[in-house]
């Protein structure tokens, strides 16, 4: 169960990004998993500009289109989303764009109160 | 119009839940427009793993791609959307995941000062 | 570099929605770029209603298909994306339908500490 007191750390990265041949993202959330984290959810963008670049990667503009933004949603407490951030960037001996929101997680699983 | 301190739910489900044989999704967005939320939408993630599974679901893995995760995000003031996510877990006799935070709206929507 | 304590201004638009003959997310984004905000991401939803609308649009139901939701997502300062939105709704002489964040930025880039 988790605390009604959870974070949302959100990592932006690109499409093309690679951690050992395979996509960041990917990377990213398969660790997440084994860390025992309690929700990632990948989007990609249609259109964006920012963490590793400056150029506006867009679906419509063909030359750029490999690289669209992804966001990487993973839902903990902060705690275990600092502690998840610090081993990734160690891993990737590189820091990440990311954010840090507070939340309130409303599940009442197993809560038969 | 909204009060400028308004709330973001946000439920995350998979594309393949049904209620009534319906998309589980496309029920809660059914039933926040009849309620009169103030706004929902509806985004579809690449992959991801959490709320009722533990499994990554992936879209370039075949086996897996009929259950990609879905949030579906609902803009109201906070009591509004306590009320409605309530409503929605009486209705489903189950306990979704969800997180809600607290975000400013800034529609100044027929207000001209 | 940003400061920690940083802002999610979220813009809700419709894909339809047009400035001067351009959609009306892209041209919003290329003002983003323009301004030299940190980040930007444009996400398009399945499903939703809200903004501009009352009526669900739907990738599902044909005739509704043409106007799915926009969420257009930019990360910087809170007065920094204050100002941003204020010129965007000057330039279009209406309003938007919007909602701003705390977030903290955690970004190490350039950080060797």
């Amino acid at each position: 169960m988790l605390p009604p007191d959870g974070s949302l750390l959100r990592i932006f990265v690109g499409e093309s990004d690679k951690y050992e041949k395979q996509p960041l993202y990917e990377w990213i959330v398969i660790q997440a998993r084994a860390q025992g984290l309690a929700g990632a959810t990948v989007l990609r963008g249609l259109m964006g500009f920012g963490a590793n670049t400056r150029v506006i990667h867009s679906f419509k503009i063909e030359r750029l289109s490999e690289d669209l933004p992804i966001i990487i949603e993973l839902v903990d407490t902060t705690a275990k989303l600092e502690t998840f951030l610090s081993f990734v960037e160690q891993r990737l001996q590189s820091d990440l764009l990311a954010t840090m929101e507070v939340v309130q997680v409303r599940s009442h699983r197993g809560d038969k109160s």
